[in-house]
């Protein structure tokens, strides 16, 4: 009997070519479908909610697929995990969990929504174990001016000037931001961490990074930030920041 | 005037082939010299205190180094951080300060001991972003038998059961352990970390990464705690347990 399932994915972006299948290349899709073949006998396609770039990281990507295979439900996760992880070595993606969906369910196309986290280092160094997690800004960045920008993007508009060129081509480009926050989450000897998190019912191509560049840029008081109503309607990319790095974006939940 | 000068480092190990310089492969001794080349337009040659493994971490290692160059003191260490880290991604190495010695000052020679830390994931699972920083250990570990044993390693002993083959051969394998604890430090939804931390004046060749193997033998009921007495007393390192892998252990401090 078909059965349609639903995987909850973690992964370090680090040395990851990103979500999309790619000959050749070490890709999320492509690592879990590997797997998935190996366990199930057959060959079978995961669809992802998110198309994270070479680099971001996921605590909760969700990804679904359907099929007439012997194992249980129950013991998906982990014989995925066992094969992921090379022998007792973990591996860079972990299955958090597998759940049976009814027919017809569609981790992207029945999503409701999705939560991103971008960490910003600031204010000083950042030590090597941080390099592949945080985007370093040594400046201090001023964390109040940022949220202010922020409370422009929050809300139902043509987010084109947040939009990169070589994504999938979409029908528009109005989006509706349910939730953005700016703060900074946690201060050390070297410097301090800031944290941005944004909820929202879809996201452009790098929309995400670009918001978080065009943040930075209000931070470093070179954008003002009430500036940033006008770059919103001007739907201009130019107008916008530059795109901040892979390594400090995490998608952190898929709404349903 | 030749100017004595002592390096703080610290680095994440993963990816590089441990300390010791060695042709066409990334180490940080070779790394940084380069980088000294490079700022001082000489060839400098540094000594570390501990020859840390490929994969092994260090939070504050040091080293030292002697010549006559222009570069001041106090602008070594940004100086060296430009060059390890390439444009403007941050390194896996990371000068903490580089500060001036007396003539005849040797960071090695002149050490009195280290600290060394080793984490143990737990009882559970291990998230892809720790699994470079840990040891997964999947069964619950009896934490009160492993300080029992440990309680036998501190003091002055010959350690010969804990050294492996293949490091610099020493005139003697007595070594003393100034202090040892195991504890956990941390739990989470998916298991739990447990961190071993030892300090003494000096270490044989993997004798952390072997005390630690044995303390999880015995924490998993495989030795027994007063057996460690024994162990040590057999100068017999087929006696002792496994070797744990470098990714879980950090050098933490050199004492002066």
């Amino acid at each position: 009997m078909e059965r349609n399932i639903l995987l909850t994915l973690e992964y370090d972006g680090t040395g990851l070519c990103g979500w999309q299948r790619q000959p050749g290349l070490m890709t999320v899709q492509g690592e879990v479908e590997k797997a998935l073949s190996e366990i199930t006998g057959k060959s079978i396609r995961i669809d992802g909610v998110s198309r994270t770039d070479a680099g971001v990281h996921a605590l909760g990507q969700r990804a679904s697929f359907s099929g007439d295979f012997g194992i249980p439900t129950h013991r998906i996760a982990k014989a995925l995990n066992d094969k992921l992880a090379s022998g007792t070595k973990p591996g860079a993606i972990r299955v958090v969990s597998a759940e049976e969906r009814p027919a017809g369910f569609h981790a992207r196309f029945d999503s409701k929504g999705k939560k991103y986290r971008y960490l910003i280092r600031n204010a000083g160094e950042m030590s090597p174990f941080e390099r592949n997690f945080k985007y370093l800004v040594r400046n201090e960045l001023d964390v109040r001016s940022m949220q202010e920008a922020a409370d422009h993007i929050k809300g139902t508009h043509d987010f084109a000037c947040f939009q990169a060129a070589g994504g999938t081509l979409r029908e528009t480009t109005v989006r509706t931001v349910t939730d953005i926050g700016v703060a900074v989450i946690e201060e050390d000897d070297i410097g301090r961490d800031i944290a941005l998190e944004i909820s929202g019912d879809g996201f452009l191509y790098n929309m995400v990074r670009i918001i978080t560049g065009t943040l930075v840029e209000v931070g470093a008081g070179k954008i003002a930030p009430e500036e940033m109503k006008d770059i919103i309607e001007s739907c201009d990319r130019a107008r916008a920041g530059h795109t901040a790095p892979p390594q400090g974006l995490y998608l952190v939940e898929v709404y349903y």
